[in-house]
Order: C-alpha cells, then structure tokens, then sequence
C-alpha cells in the first residue's frame, strides 16, 4: 500500500493511525503548492483532488484522512481507534465529527481566510476568517467539560476523536490565527496525548 | 428509544436511515426557533445544542444525524447502509465524507449566510456565502462521473452517501440559494431514490 501526500494535518491524522496500529506505507510526496493535486493524473486518483490518499495493492484509492484511517483500524492491529460496539462506535463517531465540524475545520476555515494561504486557488473572505476563529475557541469548553469526567474523549479509550482533536489543537497552535484559552482537562489531556509515540513522533 | 428532532434536513438524513433499517422511535419536537435547543435542559443531552439527538432507553444520548444513523444501522434490519467489510466501510465513509463536507454543508453555508436565518445567534457574512453557493454546484460534477459507472454513489449499493448527497440536493432546490446544474447521471440516481419510499415518505 501507498499513501499519497504532503505535509499538513490531515496527514498527521493518518500518520498517527498508523502508529497506533503498527502499519507502515511506502509514501510518495505530493506537491501541493506546486498544484501536482490539481493534475489530471493525480484527480485520476483523488476527484475531490486531496490528500492524502491510500493506494491499495489492487489500485483501489481511499480517500479523506478519516476513511483511510477507517480503513487502517480494520486490518491493523490493538484496540479499535472507530469502537468495537455499536455504541461506542456512534459516540466516537460523534465526538470525532464534533471535533473536526466544531473546531479541526474552524480553525482551517480561520487560517485558510485570514492568511490566504491557498488565495491562487480558491476566493478568501477574511471577514469569514474572523468569524471562524472566533468560533474555534468557544467550542473548546465543550470538549473541556467532556474531559473532566472522561479519560478520553470518546470514554476511556483512545480514539479517533481524540486524534483530531489533537492534531487540531496542535495546528491551532501553529498557525496562530486562533486565541486558545488554558482549560484544565485539555490541558491533562493533550499532556497524555503529548505522552504517546503516535503523537509525539509525528 | 425517542428522538429530539425538529424541522431540518439533518432529521430527515435520519429518517431516511429509520425508513430503510425498519426502526421506529418516538419523536419528540424541539423548537428551534424560540431556542429551545439552547436551554440547559437540551445542552445536557446535546452539549453542541444540535438536533436532532437520540435517547438510547438507559439514557444515553447520541448526537449527530451521522452517528445516529450508523448507531441504528449497527442495531437495524436489512443491508448495511455503512457497509459490511472494511474496504465498503471506508469507500462509503469517504463518499459520505465527500457529499456532506464539499455539497451538504457547502448549502448550508450559502443558506445560513446569504439569508441570514439564524442572524439572532451566528455572525452572517454574506460574501462567504456567495463563495459556497459558488462551490456547491461545481462539486457536483465529481459525482456525476462517479454515477456514470456506478449504480449508487460508493458501489452497487444503497449507502449513508446517497442518503447526504440526495437529502442536500433536495434541501438546495427549496432553499433556491444554489443554481443547480442538470446533470445526466445525477439525474437518473435522484429518480432512483425517489422511488425508494425512505425518501418519497420523508
């Protein structure tokens, strides 16, 4: 398998995935400032024209980092990242939409917008910009309140959900287009993620 | 087991998933309008204060019409809407992923910020808004060629994907914010769900 990409969180996402289920892939740099992602070969890949992307042995494609992620959590190995009940799989199903819906893609929306960092290719509203890093913060406290009497995100387990959220956090950090407020259970929380080699290596 | 709904094509994603997973549940309305969703009493079932939200019998409360529809497709009758291997499962999410992050939500952007429909609780920017009705319609043509070859949108089978993308077409034709091209493929897949009685009840 191959897994086709270039330096962003959405590849921290999967590179995390694949730490926490012991799996390695042969990975092939996608130059995406030069717009490689935007060729005809590469949409042959990914229609949507993102990355990254996992390449099967049988040249089937998967797409979006949560699904390769999916996917990885199926065929590798240790506990479930997605839950191994119905319940627990909709409840980290759901903490992990809410991380990505209410803060990973706020943040992105704020950044994107506010620095115009990929303006030769899409229209930035820098108004809009504001409102989403006004949002992402406010969000936190949900989470916050969540993690005062749960472990993890999604319960006592690690999951997907909390891999967003911290690699969110982390790329908040970063970019610094978001004023993140100290909470003290994201606090403890984000220090125990910071603990595992999933996170610190990637 | 009941469901705090109002109004809203995220129930109706949900109904659909009832209709095809033969499951009925008590249905509770919640009224958006005057707030509601934004009292103590609903944070505590849904601390993003977002309908709908299912109330399992012991209590327990999911959020997210995606995670409610994979919770009672994991407990329901009939073929798997998720999928039922780990490549279905992951091709399915990527395909929902695609309907809901490039054409679900890109219509509800243009809708919430160029008619200002919840200006009493969100910031509007109506030039973002022009920005996603400019995108909604042009990621369309990425499904249209997935059609072309294929029955549903993520296989042969009847998926959580067509659920987000037939329930966002529809929800873009009434709201008018969003030109909409015919496109021949999109066009025969949308009769084909129209004769599903999940879809033409709902």
């Amino acid at each position: 398998m191959k897994l086709y990409e270039a330096p962003s969180p959405n590849a921290r996402r999967v590179h995390i995935a694949m730490a926490e289920k012991g799996i390695e892939l042969d990975r092939v740099a996608v130059d995406i400032r030069g717009g490689e992602n935007l060729s005809d070969e590469f949409l042959a890949k990914n229609p949507g024209g993102r990355v990254p992307v996992l390449e099967l042995d049988d040249g089937t494609y998967i797409g979006e980092s949560v699904s390769i992620s999916r996917y990885l959590d199926a065929i590798g190995e240790g506990p479930m990242l997605f839950g191994d009940t119905p319940l627990a799989q909709a409840q980290i199903d759901m903490w992990q939409r809410r991380a990505e819906l209410n803060f990973f893609l706020e943040v992105a929306g704020a950044f994107r917008n506010i620095t115009g960092f990929f303006k030769d290719r899409e229209t930035c509203v820098e108004a809009w910009g504001v409102v989403c890093a006004d949002r992402a913060p406010k969000a936190l406290s949900m989470f916050d309140a969540q993690l005062e009497h749960s472990e993890f995100l999604a319960g006592d387990q690690f999951s997907v959900a909390d891999i967003t959220l911290g690699v969110g956090l982390d790329f908040a950090r970063s970019v610094k287009v978001v004023e993140l407020p100290e909470l003290p259970n994201i606090k403890r929380w984000h220090m125990q993620l910071n603990a595992r080699a999933s996170f610190s290596a990637s």
